[in-house]
């Protein structure tokens, strides 16, 4: 598979390469809307991006790949697929591991090295999330870019568990054709910046369906009043799961409202939730690892405000980690700690809640519509019938 | 301690024989408004009662303990406590476990007898519930219960981890003068029935608090399409979590449009998310061990739709079961089971999700005003203002 | 300790007179052997006292009740069982919680209050072990000790979830009869102390049986090498678990050796694993929730070297905690932790498993030969038996 | 890295080719002795091969990859690696998923898939064991080899989700080099037979060190007594883990009678538990996937026995799965399952702890000594030293 995929990488590459350029463009566009400039209100308040880059030393890259039309040909394409890096230190996240806790609200998906991470109570090294096919070749790239970076512990041992997720874009991308290759995952992490985050049709939600629109990453953050420390929860979805009709956006049944143009016109597709869902939460707040844990399960509940029943299907995992105490995973003596109380954890909590909610939606907002293999067209939320639902229950913030 | 408190457990026997007369009373009465007849929509189809009992074979009991007014005396009252049992066969549910799986979404709180259900896969016995502080009481009531009707494996050794749970009633009810005592707990247990199943100030929700309003016990249940096999989930909650402003019914910021009269007026127990939640799921799907855990993390999407940040303090502990099966847990050989595949999991899904929406509901509604110890008044939802706040956000049912 | 509770304990129970004499003979008599005494070989150094208690701060009290003879009277006896305590800072338990992690390797057994250790990473009190029928009692035990001795939060809230373990006496005891009651379980709370700990058939022991001989309490510790920390790690077990022919002793399969005088002569009781261990594991090392948990995972090594196959009815549930960081659960501010790292962990995890292979060792050696209900007689493991076969393998130590 | 390792590869093919032969020699080679035939005395009785083949339908395919001698070029070898397919039900296996529950002991490793395995209950084909750092590109060409060989689901969905776990063979295996491929996974599965299994330096085992001697794949079986059922449990173990001085075999303080020539002579390798341990428990004993999960922990009873301390640093992963109930996984409608009732477990689990004691002897007595990477040099565990020791402690068995 590998041998004859080399020549075709190279095609990819060029392809990507177009794809990468389409990204700048995005860039220095007009910032495209969002879910709060179109009105829909939320709990709580963002950070200065609205985005886990709030939390201070958290990058973002990614690398998308878009090539082709029309039918499917399993190698050749149509591409609609993608990797996103989340540096949990930027280029540190290398020789720095962060506290960190996992959780999986149904696991119907993967996410390596969650294993140590509940062992050691450590993320060590980015968060990888690309398509549910490409996982393993993400997951030795990541291994190959610390051989390559050298600072291994002279044994070559550590920091070989790298976690890796994924969502499952097979109904607009070729899968099958193992398109995603090691130069792609390194170049998300090369990539990652801080800053504003792309949204959408980018990295590993290229190809993304949500709640019967279409999806991709979204992003949101929410800055912890000041009496109660003032940090930052930053969260990051590539977001895959659901039912349009099950879809709530600010309590509003919206996905009823917009019954037209199904994601998955005469298939059965549409009667199971074969999507996923991954959630990477980041804050500032000094959590160590069992705290971090529950951060991951409230995850669940912004899920729950948007309306979710995480079906069978679907691979709803989530990771949360913490920027503070950097130097914890010092290995040559006892190290100094900072810990938030249990007790004070109810705004972190509340801020998590909040952000979910939010980033998902954000998603949607900014994904567009995308056709893909054998023409499978997914619509976008529309930004307008949006509006107006929101209107029409009196949820419309102005 | 026990023995000193015989005494004192006449007098309380006396008083919560006034509660029983009090239930007598409602029961007989018209019948009171539920959540779907003052016009709050929700998803899917209730089964005949709308209730836990609609699976086949459950049965609920609650003894509830109502007496005294005024200045809390330790050991003497205000009282506002009970017990509610959940039996997952009826009378049979001694010498019949149950498949269950049981979940929590933050365990600050109590549920004795766990560790045994996850490791068997069975729930042997009822699932008890009470206050926070006679959790012990009412375990060793239940392998008393046991012990008085016979028939325990020829070593006595079996059925004695019972599974007990709570929630924390001290800011209504003297809870540290301990009025709950084995009787209570067996009565509870005898008078277990089937049919309409009472809400509210009953039983082990007696004293609750949920979302700034008064709390409970509340049901709701939902019926599964023929076509994806015509099974039955039941929802039982006793409800004691969540701060007012988080409170959104069928998507609605219901809390924050009814400011008035908050629960824990001039102390700290506003900013503190101090309750608790244990919900008990039932279904007469085919489900074993491992689906069942499943069904219980899906209530926390149900409390997310209702906007719960399951704060810190707060138990939020769930079991669910299958009276399929019954003869699954016979010793003497290879026993046959039947096993709804997963891939078919989807509406028993929703309809957890669902009927823990609105179950939750149910117990706000049904809950009366009550004034406990220190004259502390928590009021409940108002029912024409409830129906106010969805008319603006157009969302009352007809 | 148990001498001053004596006189005590007449005035609370007449039936306990027999077992308060003897536990005064006990005493003062000269010092029991222990496994190193009579030649077992075991890894490791021990602390000064090889108990749990080399562990500065902790304490341990027992209440142990032995009356009556011959044909079992459920209600009257005969009653052999108890209560003890661990108490992780002494008296200060109570306002200072500990960092700790349970684990259950088979859950056929009863630890209350583990979902609130497990979501907290904090013990907040003693860890108390009694028999099955009554862990209730003594868990509403520890809430009374609260409510009389004081300083809960304003609210009344805190500390009340206790830690409550269990096995199974009813071979020996009239389990049935519910002897233990409050005041038994506040005994063992107030009379714990520092030093050396009683083995054996004490406290919630005095009933056990454990591979076929007689079992109870025992203890060991290890001192970790001052290079790698010199830090100490703690083993308390109440041992009621096993079969004989699996019993290893030092690797020796001791049990085959001694087929003798079976427990349960003529019943199908020897065909199961009907018992259960409970072990608290303490240290002084400055470990952290996860981390503790990593260490109660150990304690099964520690099972496996003594030939334990974990029946289904064995109640294997462990609980570690650190007596390092102090205050770590104050709720007014970020605190200050200190953390061992995980690649230093190795010294404190080979401590855990060894201490944990001699406890259960010494457990067996001070526990003496009873008779209890309807004269069922369990053997105490024979000394000298013991070092004849430790001789036959040439592990006899010197 | 891919593009560059395409033409590496042929050659490495070529290697591989010689490492077959050399396999193929060796089976036709006289059969080697195991642990029982060199006098290593274990509880339970084996079946027919004293392998997880003599589960019926299990599989077992390995791929060896051997060449170069001397310093390590990175990238270029020397190779001592490979993988090792177990397959539950054979080809049948991609069709016909198996009952399953996975454990981890001490997580510092990885085994994907594991959170569908959790969710579902279900292993839905082969379980792969390779190196650490070839876990992705196996992965990956299991889901390829999906996709070759057809029969997806309609919407190419389905098992997408690959079990691979590994240990690192970076002492004697040019690990960075990455010198495994998709072909040599694809490999191992389709060359996978009953029948008896090679251990040893072969497969994922090639270049691993146990216990302080060259360490591998091994393998052995239990067969359970009729009246129990007469079922049959089979390990297989990578084994890969612990320092000599805590080894014990069949209860003999093996590991520090043999000091002579340390396996990581002049490195601080020796003072750290790097190493891992990968267990594959097999039956045919009707169980579903709680009582599985049940089975894996019994894993670490095994490895108690034989001294593990389970170091920081090492990946205990173990999965169990069930080959009764073929077509349980089927999707079209409630299914009828067989289970054998927890009480009946006893002989399972025993059988779990017994074999898994014995093929991780099976694996360090077939293993050779082997020279790799910069001409470290693990010696084998020698035999006629063992039988001496053994002898020594009168445990050589006749």
């Amino acid at each position: 598979m590998i041998h004859r995929n080399c020549f075709r990488a190279v095609v990819i590459l060029l392809c990507s390469l177009t794809a990468s350029s389409l990204a700048t463009a995005q860039n220095t566009a007009p910032a495209k809307a969002r879910a709060r400039d179109l009105g829909v209100p939320f709990d709580g308040t963002p950070g200065p991006f609205n985005a886990i880059t709030d939390v201070s030393g958290v990058t973002i890259g990614h690398t998308t790949l878009i090539s082709g039309e029309g039918k499917l040909q399993v190698g050749k394409g149509p591409i609609r697929t993608g990797v996103t890096a989340v540096l949990p230190r930027g280029k540190e996240s290398m020789n720095n591991p962060v506290f960190a806790g996992w959780w999986s609200l149904n696991g119907n998906g993967e996410m390596t090295g969650t294993t140590w991470v509940e062992e050691s109570g450590f993320l060590e090294g980015p968060v990888m999330i690309t398509n549910t096919h490409s996982v393993g070749v993400v997951r030795d790239a990541v291994i190959q870019w610390r051989v390559n970076h050298g600072q291994p512990d002279p044994t070559g041992y550590w920091w070989s568990l790298p976690v890796v997720a994924e969502t499952w874009d097979g109904w607009l991308n070729d899968i099958n054709g193992f398109h995603v290759n090691a130069e792609h995952a390194l170049r998300a992490i090369d990539s990652a910046v801080s800053g504003p985050v792309q949204e959408g049709n980018v990295g590993g939600g290229t190809g993304m369906v949500c709640n019967g629109f279409k999806g991709g990453i979204g992003t949101a953050s929410r800055r912890i009043d000041p009496q109660d420390g003032g940090y930052t929860v930053g969260i990051l979805v590539q977001c895959n799961y659901g039912r349009r009709p099950d879809l709530r956006i600010a309590g509003v049944p919206v996905g009823r409202e917009i019954p037209e143009d199904p994601a998955y016109a005469s298939t059965s597709f549409s009667e199971l939730d074969r999507g996923s869902i991954i959630v990477v939460v980041a804050t500032d707040a000094p959590l160590v690892a069992h705290q971090l844990k529950r951060l991951a399960r409230r995850v669940s509940l912004g899920l729950g405000r948007n309306g979710s029943i995480s079906g069978n299907g679907s691979g709803d995992i989530f990771i949360a980690f913490s920027t503070a105490n950097p130097g914890a995973a010092a290995a040559d003596g006892v190290v100094d700690l900072k810990m938030l109380p249990n007790d004070k954890l109810g705004p972190v909590f509340a801020a998590t809640v909040q952000a979910t909610e939010e980033a998902i939606i954000n998603a949607m907002i900014a994904a567009e519509t995308m056709t893909g293999i054998d023409n499978h067209k997914v619509i976008a939320l529309p930004h307008e019938k949006l509006r107006e639902v929101l209107e029409k229950y009196n949820r419309l913030a102005r």
